[in-house]
C-alpha cells in the first residue's frame, strides 16, 4: 500500500519596518508560517515496517524565486519500523529546531526570536539550518520520550562534517527538547573592538551549537520558551572563542474559539573576543485569527534594540541583530506585519 | 472544503524563421500557446468566503529549462468574498495583459503582435510583464463590470514601484478591456538616429504603459484587437521621452466543427528621441485544429518589416522588432511554425 | 479522457570510496538506481490515438540540489497513434540508453560501466546523454521489433546538430538494442602521451556513438551485455581521430523471492591520438533485496583498475577513468555502497 501526497503553505505579508534612521514598506514572506511545497510519499511494507520519501521546497512567494538550494528544506527517504527510524538525505539541522518551535511567534516575521541569533557569523558551518548528506537514527518513542542521532560527513569540504543529538519529550499540552550539535569548522568571525568590523579569522576545531525548549499549556496561556548557546572555534592566533547565549520567554493566550494573543520575549548575550558589549533585547506581540484550520490573519509588532557594538558593527559579515532580514542600521528597530497564511 | 490542483501545458513547434539575410530551423516553445506547470489550492471559508494559491511556473521544453524566476508566471495567496478579491504575490502585470488576450495568434508565435512591443528598450523598469511584491484588489463583478488595483512597493530598488488600474467588461461573445500602468525609474533607451546604436541614459519619472483591447464574436467570424501605448520617462539632459503606439487588428474564423483561421495585422509607430522613423509592421496568419479540447495542432506563418532606423539598430540593448525572440538583422524578416499543444 | 500522474524515485548510500592515495565516506545519490520526479500527462484522443507530456527532474536527495537544467531528464509532448509515435523536446540519447539498460549494475554506483564511459573528453558534444530541441519518430512495434529516429537542429551553436537512429527487439524474457548517434562538433580531447595531460584541440566533423545491447533470461540467471563504440571529430592538424571500444559482461542470478545477485565486467579500450595505452578494467558485485515493488536495499562492491597513462593524466579535462563520480588519482579504485531506493 503506497501514497503520495502534495501539499504546501504560503504566507504574505504586507510589512513597515523602522530599521533604525529609516523606514520601509514591504510585501515579505513568512510573517507567520514557514512557506513550502512538500511531496511526501509513504509505503506501508507490513510487520510495522514503513518506507517513505520527503522532497519540501521553499516557496518564496513574495517574489517567485526558489532556494538556491532546490529542495533546501528536505529531500530524504526513511525506513521506519520497530527499530525507529532511519533517515538519509538532505535534513533539518537537529540542534536549530529549537529557535523556531518553542517561540510563542514561531520563529517567523518581525519579532521571532531568530533575529537575536546570528551564530553564521560565528564560523564557515555549512550544518547551521540544514545538513546534506545527513544519515539520523531516532529511537521507538518510549512513552512519548524519545532521541534522534544525525551524522554527516565531511565528504572533503570544511564546514561538513557535523554530529547532533536531541532528546524528545511530547504529551498532549507539554513539550520538551534539548539538542546539541558539532561542525568542524576552520574559521571564526571576528569583530573588533573599535570599529565593529568583523572578518573571517582563522581558528581550529568546532563550532557548538546546543539549546534546551520547553512548553506547556495550562487551559488559559501556554507558557513557553527556550535557552540556546553557541560557541565558535578557537581562534589559531589567541585561542579564544566567542559565545553567545540566547533566552527567549513566551506565552500564547487563545481569544474565544479562533483567536490567539502571542507575546515573545528575547535576550541575546555575546561575549568572548571582543563582542562581551555586543547585546540585543527583542520584544513581539501578535494576534492570529483563524479563518478555518488551514486559512489564517494575523498582525505582529515587534522593537528591537541592541548595544553600542552591536549598532556600530556595520561589515556585512557583521553580527548585528535584524529585524527578520532587514538591515538594522541604528540601535533600535522595529516592525509591523500584517498577513495571510493559505496551507493546502 | 479544499481541494489541491495540478495543471499544465506544453506548446512545441518546429519553426524556420528568415531573420534577414539568414534563415534558420529550430524546434521552438510557445508557437501559439504559454507553457507552463501550476499548482492551484482552493478552500471554501463559507458565507461566500474563500481563500487559495497560485503557483505556476514557465516550462520551457524544447531545453529542459526553467526560468531563472521559478514561480516566474505567478506566486500569489488569494482571499475572495462578497467584498471582491485581495491577492498578495508575484502576479502577471496588469497592463501587459491586454496585447496577449486580444490578438488572433494569443501573442504567441512567430506572427503574435508582442513581436512589435519592445518597451523593454524604454526604461529598467522590472513591471514591464509580472510584478513582484504586488498587492491586488478586485472589485466584486457588477453586470459583466469589474476593476482591478495593483500596487508594488520600491523595496529599495528603482523599477520595483508600481501602480496599474484596469477596467473589466466580460459578456458571452464580447469583451473589452482597458488598462494603465506606472513604474518609477530612472533611465531610459536612447537610440542614436545616425548609427542606431542604443544605450541606457539617465531619466526621472515615470515609464507608462496603457491599452485598450476589444473582442466580439459575430458568429461567423470573432474581430478582435487592442491599442497599446508606452510612454518612456524623461531623460535628465534634454527633458524629452520617447513613446510608442501599437494598433492590433485580428480575426478568427471558425472551420468545421474543430478548426479556426486566424489573422492579425499589428502596427507600431514609435516617437521621440529621434526614433521617429522606427516603425514597423507585421501580419500573421494561423491554423489551428483541435484533436480534442486539451489536445492542438497548429501552423502559423508571418512577415515582419521595419523602417531603416529600426533596422540599422544592432545594439544589443537595442530598438529593433524582431521574430518572436529570434533576432532581425535585416530590414524584414518572418517565419513558420508547426506545432503541438498539450494540455493537462 | 485525461490523467495526470505524479511519480518519482529516490536512492540514497553510505559509499566508502578508495580513490588510488586515499578514502573518503560520503553519502551519495544514485547507488542503484535513477533519482527523480515526474509528471506524465495522458489523453486517449480515441481511435486509437493519444496525446501526452513528461517533464522529469533528476533529484538530487543527498543535497537537496536540482540539476542546472530543471526538466534534465525529459521534457517533451507525444503524440501516438497507428502511425507511430512522434516526440518533440528535450529527450534521452538514444545512443546512450545501451550502457544502463544492459548492464547488471543499471549503469549506477560505484560498478557501473559508465565509469569507464569518458566521451565527455571526446568532443564539445552537447548531446551525450539528453538532447536539446529533438524530434523523435518511433515506428510502430511489429512482433516485437521497432525503430527510432532522433533529429535536433544546431540553432547556430556546435555541438547541437545531432542524428540517432535505434532499432528494438522486445520480447518476455529477451532484449536487444542496436543504437547509432552522430552530432557535429569542432573540438577533440586531445592528450599528451608523455605528461597525460589532456586540452581542446580544434576538429572537424562528427562525433559518432554507437552501441549493441542483448538480455536474455535463461531462468537461474539472466546473461546481459553490450558493446559500446566511440569515435571522435578528425583533429584539424593531424588529420587523427581518438577512438573507444567498451565491452560489458554480466549476469543477474534471482537470490530466493526478494533478492537478486548481480555481476558485471567492464573493459576500455581507447585508442588514437595517443591514448593507446589508456585503457581499463572494472568488476563490480551487488546484492539487491526487495523489501516491496517499491523499496529496496542494496549493497555494492567494486574494482577498478586504469593502465599508466590513464591514471597519469590529471587535468580536469583528462580521460581518467573514475567511481561513479569520484576522481580517481591512482591506477586502481574502487568502492562500496550500502543504499535504500524507494519509489513512488
Amino acid at each position: 500500500q503506497s501514497s503520495v501526497q502534495i501539499s504546501g503553505r504560503i504566507d504574505l505579508a504586507a510589512r513597515r519596518v523602522d530599521n533604525g534612521p529609516d523606514t520601509q514598506n514591504q510585501l515579505v514572506r513568512e510573517g507567520a508560517r514557514s512557506s513550502k511545497l512538500s511531496i511526501q510519499a509513504n509505503e506501508d511494507l507490513g510487520g510495522g515496517l514503513s518506507a517513505g520519501v520527503v522532497l519540501e521546497m521553499q516557496v518564496r512567494a513574495d517574489n517567485g524565486t526558489s532556494a538556491s538550494t532546490f529542495w533546501e528544506r528536505q529531500s530524504l527517504v526513511r525506513l521506519r519500523g520497530p527499530f525507529g527510524e532511519l533517515r538519509l538525505g538532505r535534513d533539518f539541522a537537529l540542534q536549530n529546531s529549537i529557535g523556531g518551535d518553542f517561540d510563542a511567534l514561531n520563529g517567523k516575521g518581525v519579532g521571532n526570536m531568530m533575529n537575536m541569533a546570528t551564530p553564521f557569523n560565528f564560523s564557515n558551518t555549512n550544518t547551521y539550518t540544514r545538513v546534506n548528506n545527513a544519515v539520523s537514527y531516532l529511537t521507538p518513542n518510549w512513552q512519548g520520550v524519545y532521541a534522534q542521532l544525525q551524522l554527516a560527513p565531511s565528504e572533503g569540504t570544511t564546514g561538513n562534517r557535523h554530529v547532533a543529538a536531541g532528546l524528545f519529550y511530547v504529551q498532549p499540552g507539554t513539550e520538551a527538547r534539548a539538542t546539541w550539535g558539532r561542525t568542524k569548522v576552520n574559521s571564526v568571525g571576528r569583530v573588533n573592538a573599535l570599529t565593529g568590523v568583523s572578518r573571517a579569522v582563522a581558528a581550529e576545531g568546532e563550532f557548538d551549537y546546543a539549546g534546551l525548549g520547553l512548553s506547556h499549556d495550562f487551559g488559559p496561556v501556554r507558557l513557553l520558551g527556550s535557552y540556546l548557546f553557541w560557541r565558535s572555534a578557537q581562534e589559531v592566533v589567541t585561542g579564544q572563542r566567542r559565545f553567545q547565549r540566547n533566552l527567549n520567554l513566551g506565552a500564547m493566550v487563545p481569544v474565544g474559539a479562533a483567536g490567539s494573543f502571542n507575546v515573545a520575549w528575547t535576550g541575546a548575550d555575546r561575549s568572548g573576543l571582543g563582542s562581551d558589549d555586543q547585546d540585543g533585547r527583542q520584544l513581539g506581540v501578535q494576534y492570529v485569527h483563524k479563518l478555518s484550520k488551514r486559512t489564517l490573519l494575523y498582525t505582529s509588532w515587534a522593537r528591537l534594540s541592541q548595544s553600542a557594538l552591536a549598532a556600530a558593527d556595520t561589515a556585512s559579515s557583521g553580527a548585528r541583530y535584524n529585524v527578520d532580514g532587514t538591515t538594522l542600521l541604528g540601535r533600535t528597530g522595529g516592525g509591523i506585519d500584517v498577513g495571510i497564511v493559505h496551507a493546502f
